[in-house]
C-alpha cells in the first residue's frame, strides 16, 4: 500500500545511516548468512517461483507476454546456485565505505580528510528477473546503502520469497531490518517518485519508456538509460577483417541488450569494399538491412530495405540494422551526435589520428576502437558487478559498479579554531596533501 | 530573448565538444589574453559598473535593495586588479581534461581507460557580484566546458562589458565564441529549464527560494544548496575554551553565510558551564538567542528570547542564534537529522568515541570536530576556486571545485575483438589493472 510504502521509507532513510556506520565483518557475515538461506530455502523459492511461472504461462497463452519473458522469469537449482555465489562474491569485494579519499592540512592541526560513504536510500526498479534481488540486496548492503526496489508484477511471487528469506537473514547478523523495503504495486512507485527528501538515487531497468516515464516524473536523481542506439563506423582505414567480425558481434551477439549496435556508417572510400561482404554475412544472420540510396546503388548489395529518417534514431533490440555511407569521419561523428544516444559508439580503423579524432569528439559514455560494443557492460569492465549503464553527464557514467551507490563527505578535524584570523590576514592557510588516513 | 537563447544553448552543445578537444597551451593562451583584455578595459568596466552604480542609488533610494547589494555591486580598480589576478590563477590550475583515472586491461590487447572529461554545457544563475562573470568563464574554459550564465539584472551593465571583453579576448586566442551565452533576463532562464537535452548541470547561486524554484522546475541536475542550517554541538567532554571560541566564530564571523552557525546544542552535564559565559559572548556582539525553556532557567543566563518550534528550522542568516540543551549525542545527531540542512555541523569534545560516533551519524556534507563551521569553503578547503557547496548526495558534495565540472568516458581499444568467446566461455577475461595512461 503507497502509505505503508511512505513509512516504510522514512525508516529505511533512518536505517541508512546506521547502516552506513556498520563495520565490515557484519556485514560480510550479514552477506555469509543471506547465502545459507537462500541454500537452506530453495523449496520455498522454487515453490514461490513455480506460482509465477503457472501465472505467466496463462498469460503467455493469452499473448500477454512473450515466451522470452518467461524464459528469465524461470528459477531453477542451478539459478538458486548463482545466486548463492553472487551474494558469496559480494562479500569479497572491498569494502568502499570510509575509505579515505583525499587529505589536506588547511593548517597545523587543522586536518581535512574526504571520506567515501553510501550515498543514503536508493530506489532499484526492475523487471522479471527474480535474480536482481539478491544480487541488489547485496551490493547496496555491502556499500551501506539502504534499498526499497520493486521487480515485475509477474515475479511478484519469487521476489517476495527471495525479500523475505534475504532480509531476514540479514537481520539476524546485525542488519537493520528497516534498511530493505520490498515495493509491490505499481502505486508504490507513483508513491516514491515525490519522495526527494528520503531517496537519493533510483535506478529504473527497464523498457525505454519506462526508464523516461520515470525520469520525467520526479526530482530524484536517475541513474539509467532510457535509450541504447549505438553506431560502428568502418573508417576509410579499417582493417576489413576487423570491421566485419565487430559489426556482425555488435550487432548478433545478443540484439536485445542495449550495447547492441543499430546503425553501421561506412566511410565512401570502403564502401565498396566492406559492404557486399557485410550485408552478406548479415543475411546470412538473419539481420534485416536498412540502407540509404547509396548503400543498395553499391556493386554487390542486395536485399536492403530503403531506410526511412526515422529508422537512423529507432532502437530496433531486434535483428535488424540502419546502414549509411558517409563522406568523412566529420560526418560520421555529427550523425552519432544527432541520432545517437550517447550509450557507446565504435570506430574501426588502423589510423591513430582518426582514432584519436573519433574517442575526443563523440560525446559519449564509452567509445571504442576496434572492438565489440557489446562490451559496454560492468562483468566485461571488470567491475564485478553491474548496478546499470548510465548515459548521464554526472555522477556516474557508462557502466556502473558499486562506486555509483558512492559519494564521500569533508571531515575537518581542528583543535579549536576559528576563521576569524584567516579572514583578517593575520594566519595563513598551508594547504598540504598527504596521504594519512582519517583517523576516526 | 528567449528564442535567441534556445538557439545560442544549442549552439554552445556543439562548441563544448570542440572545447572539450581543445589543449592546454590553448587554454592557457586564451586566459592569458582575457587577463590581458580586462587590464585593457578598465575604463569600459568601470562606465559600464558606474552605469549599473546609479540605477542601483536610484533602487536603494526607493527602499527596493539594500547596501549590501549596492556594496556588492559595485567595481573598482582594486577590483578588476582582483578579477585579472583570479583569471590568471586558473592558468596555473592543472588541466583535468582527458587525465586517465584508471586503467584495466580486460584481456591481452584489449585496453580500458577510463579517461576525466568535461560535463558539457553548464548553466550557472547568480546574483548582482559582477566578479562572479571572469571567475565561471576562467574555470569553464580551463575544464574545457561551454557556460550560459546570467547575473544579477542590477548588474546587468557591467556583467555584459566582462562577457565581452572575456569572450572575444577567448576567441582571438582560438575558443570557440559559441562556448559562452550570456542570459540576460528572467525568461531566458524560465527558456533554459527545459532544455535538458542540452544543459548538462545548473549552477544557482542565490537567496533560497530561489534555489527551491530552479531545482523545482527543472530536470537538469542542480548543484547547490537551497538552504544552510548548521548546528553546533557543545559534547559534554567539550573543551570550554575551544567551545565559547568556535561557537562564536561560526556564529558571528559573517551570519549571511550559508555556512554560518544557525544552531547551538549543548550537552545538559556542561549546560551550566557553557550557557552563562556563552550568551554574554553572544550579548557583547550583537547575538540576539532564542532559547528553550532549559537554557533560560540555567542560573547566569538572562536576556534571551523563547524560541518557537520554527526556530530551529531556520536559517536566520543574520546576528539570531537558536539554543537548546540536550540529553545526549544521540538526541544532538537525530536534532540535526531533523531540522539540519545536510550541509555542515561541528561537535566540540575531546572524546574520540563522540568525535566518531558524530562524524559517522550526522549525514552532512562537511562534519567537523573543533572547528568553526565557517572553513567550509572552496578555497579554505584549497581548491583554487570553487563553483558551489553542494548539499546533494550524487556527484559532487560539500565546497565543489572544478572536479564538480567533470565527469569521464570509457574508451576501449581493441584488436577486433568480439564479445562472442567471452559469452560462450571459450575466451576468458584477464581484468588487470594497471597504471598505463591512455594513448590516444
Amino acid at each position: 500500500m503507497p502509505g505503508e510504502i511512505t513509512e516504510n521509507i522514512i525508516k529505511a532513510k533512518s536505517a541508512a545511516v546506521r547502516l552506513s556506520a556498520t563495520d565490515t565483518a557484519t556485514k560480510n557475515k550479514a552477506l555469509s548468512a543471506m547465502a545459507d538461506a537462500l541454500d537452506r530455502n530453495r523449496e520455498k523459492i522454487l515453490e514461490a517461483n513455480a506460482e509465477d511461472m503457472d501465472a505467466a504461462a496463462r498469460m503467455m497463452e493469452a499473448g500477454k507476454i512473450s515466451a522470452s519473458m518467461v524464459k528469465r522469469l524461470q528459477v531453477d537449482d542451478g539459478k538458486i546456485t548463482g545466486m548463492i555465489a553472487g551474494v558469496r562474491d559480494v562479500a569479497y569485494l572491498e569494502d568502499p565505505v570510509w575509505e579515505t579519499v583525499s587529505t589536506i592540512d588547511l593548517d597545523d592541526g587543522l586536518e581535512l580528510y574526504q571520506v567515501r560513504c553510501p550515498i543514503g536510500v536508493v530506489g532499484v526498479i526492475f523487471e522479471s528477473r527474480p535474480d536482481v534481488v539478491p544480487q541488489i540486496m547485496s551490493l547496496c548492503l555491502k556499500s551501506g546503502n539502504a534499498v526499497a526496489f520493486k521487480g515485475g508484477s509477474e515475479a511478484a511471487s519469487s521476489n517476495r520469497a527471495l525479500f523475505e528469506i534475504l532480509s531476514e537473514a540479514a537481520a539476524s547478523a546485525g542488519i537493520p531490518k528497516e534498511a530493505f523495503v520490498l515495493m509491490e504495486s505499481r502505486d508504490d512507485i507513483t508513491a516514491i517518485l515525490g519522495m526527494d527528501e528520503y531517496l537519493d538515487l533510483l535506478i529504473p531497468r527497464g523498457s525505454n519508456s519506462f526508464v523516461r516515464y520515470i525520469q520525467e516524473n520526479t526530482r530524484i536523481p536517475v541513474l539509467g538509460h532510457a535509450a541504447g542506439i549505438c553506431t560502428v563506423y568502418i573508417d576509410s582505414e579499417a582493417d576489413m577483417e576487423k570491421a566485419f567480425r565487430v559489426t556482425l558481434d555488435s550487432k548478433i551477439q545478443y540484439p536485445a541488450a542495449c550495447n547492441a549496435a543499430e546503425n553501421v556508417l561506412v566511410h565512401k572510400d570502403v564502401a565498396g569494399k566492406f559492404l557486399p561482404e557485410m550485408c552478406r554475412l548479415f543475411a546470412e544472420n538473419g539481420v534485416e538491412v536498412r540502407a540509404d540510396a547509396a548503400v543498395s546503388g553499391i556493386k554487390g548489395v542486395s536485399g536492403t530495405i530503403r531506410a526511412t529518417e526515422a529508422d537512423w534514431g529507432t532502437e530496433y533490440g531486434a535483428p535488424v540494422v540502419s546502414v549509411k555511407i558517409v563522406d568523412s569521419i566529420g560526418e560520421a561523428v555529427e550523425f552519432i551526435a544527432k541520432y545517437g544516444s550517447n550509450h557507446t559508439d565504435a570506430i574501426i580503423t588502423e589510423n591513430s589520428a582518426s582514432m584519436r579524432y573519433f574517442v575526443k569528439m563523440v560525446d559519449s559514455a564509452d567509445v571504442f576502437v576496434n572492438a565489440s560494443t557489446r562490451f559496454a557492460d560492468g562483468f566485461r569492465f571488470g567491475k564485478g558487478a553491474e548496478v546499470g549503464i548510465s548515459t548521464s553527464k554526472i555522477h556516474a557514467r557508462g557502466p556502473v559498479g558499486m562506486e555509483g551507490l558512492m559519494i564521500y563527505k569533508y571531515i575537518l578535524i581542528g583543535k579549536g579554531q576559528e576563521v576569524r584570523g584567516y579572514a583578517d590576514g593575520s594566519k595563513k592557510f598551508k594547504h598540504l596533501k598527504n596521504d594519512r588516513k582519517c583517523p576516526l
